[in-house]
């Protein structure tokens, strides 16, 4: 029997990370059988899982992807949700990337061979698997139907997020009719069950959905998200993600650490930072030293916090 | 009036870089109209035409693309049949990529957004483009249709090249069907109708097909291979080629210059290079230092020269 192809997300895995892999990993066993080939694909995860995702998983009996933290020499691997060595498993200089299906800007990546490679500037990388279920001709079952249709929501932060294209929404209401839902009521309900923030340990919090990027000097930056449906709970709790963050630059040698939380209702995001506070003033034009800055309409990691400084 | 979108292969251009991006512009023209939005693109080209891509163009009826040498500041361009900066127009850090389409491994490019890449590990650019007609649903005309199956059948060596897959000799069957042709005659055709090797100025011949590409140890190389079916006539001015290659070497400080003539017909390559032999004769196990030697099977730049070389 062969090796598994390990089709895995980027770490601190979020809701798409986990349950693109899981339905692309689906699909391409699909393709395999139907062509009569031997691969067999395995959905994986870098991480522990959100809460909404363990939910979905058990709801709808589908196998929790296993924790891998490392690959290494003869693995073959699809990276999902992501495309930059710094956000995936160690090692992955090792390994060989056979296939990416992503969402997000192109990170520098070198591989030796031609590989596919299939990103799309939209909502989700959910999404994107959805589509290739159409273009394949491949039968989306309904359980794997509805973890996408909930990724595609959280990632979208239902819909509002400014990555949310036209695409995304034909999707998502294709598959939600599919599934027999609305999309905003099944991404409300979905958001309810994330954690709580009053009782989360901080560094769940702080590090529930972070992710490094590296700036155009080489340094490291750490830059996380937290979106809640109670801001004032994350709030009251500002001296404890300030330590916490301040931790984590002086041990990791970051330039700095954004945390942002974001009031999904409110559609804005609070900025807390530490470390070099003055290129975060200079990439946003505001003041955030010392204090923790509110920013309208700010839902977007990507396109709205993590471009702006990338491009700086 | 919007400035149009660039769609351009890369540097000494091949038939399939100007082929693909002639293709691509048309289909993202038709689909702009399609969707009422203002968007126009450009088909260009970053060098001269190869004798066959000529002659195409002017049979089938088709507008020659622009020349360009570089981009800018506030250009938004499509790279075709490409993704290495060192490959792409001058400039290319200061323009925005909004799409690449090709066929080649990844060589490490960043953007600060995300945007569309469609990269497939096949035999050319342009079958990727005219499967892009069919995902799209745009109908792909016949002129259009004879220009990428050309760029198919010469990047594929008419589908003798390693890097040929079902994927490949399916698109080709049946876009040869659809323009009324016999695919390996027209092939044929095609390789005929390229510069007689006895005539062409050597430095032509030397960078008709040529790519830098960086080692990991940040060095730069050059690798130039030349199809033909008179290999006797490109082995007849070895010292010329040696003499040219030689300046290159000493002209742009390349680690070394490969250069491979290609014949088509025995189904080899015969590798001449100068500068760094030894790292040339670790990657392939053979001795070139000061000699030529023929490399049984050797068709692909990528599959077979590139790689082995990249991945030392």
């Amino acid at each position: 029997m062969t090796a598994p192809i390990l089709v895995f997300g980027h770490k601190n895995p979020d809701n798409d990370a986990i349950s693109a892999a899981v339905g692309y990993a689906y699909l391409k066993n699909e393709l395999a059988r139907a062509n009569g080939e031997d691969a067999v694909y395995e959905a994986c995860r870098l991480g522990g899982f959100p809460p909404e995702t363990a939910k979905a998983l058990e709801e709808h009996g589908i196998e929790a992807p296993r924790l891998i933290e490392s690959v290494g020499e003869g693995d073959k691997v699809i990276l999902v949700d992501h495309n930059e060595a710094l956000q995936s498993a160690d090692g992955i200089e090792n390994a060989e990337i056979v296939e990416i299906v992503d969402h997000h800007r192109l990170g520098g990546l070198v591989t030796a061979q031609p590989l596919r490679v299939n990103v799309m500037p939209v909502g989700s990388s959910a999404a994107v698997v959805a589509r290739e279920f159409e273009i394949q001709g491949v039968e989306l079952p309904k359980n794997i139907a509805a973890l996408l249709l909930g990724a595609m929501l959280t990632d979208t932060v239902i819909m509002k997020s400014p990555t949310t294209t036209d695409f995304d929404r034909a999707i998502i209401a294709k598959t939600a009719e599919y599934v027999g839902v609305d999309p905003v009521e099944y991404g409300m309900e979905i958001f309810k069950c994330r954690s709580n923030p009053a009782e989360l340990p901080i560094h769940k919090m702080v590090n529930a959905d972070a992710k490094e990027f590296e700036l155009s000097n080489g340094n490291k930056v750490y830059i996380g998200q937290f979106e809640t449906v109670d801001l004032q709970a994350v709030l009251n709790r500002e001296d404890e993600i300030r330590a916490a963050i301040k931790e984590l630059v002086a041990e990791k040698g970051y330039q700095f650490v954004l945390f942002f939380a974001t009031d999904i209702l409110a559609e804005g995001s609070q900025f807390i930072v530490e470390g070099d506070t003055d290129f975060v003033n200079r990439a946003f034009g505001i003041d955030v030293t010392g204090k923790s800055v509110w920013m309208p309409g700010v839902l977007s990691r990507k396109k709205q916090v993590a471009a702006p400084i990338l491009a700086l």
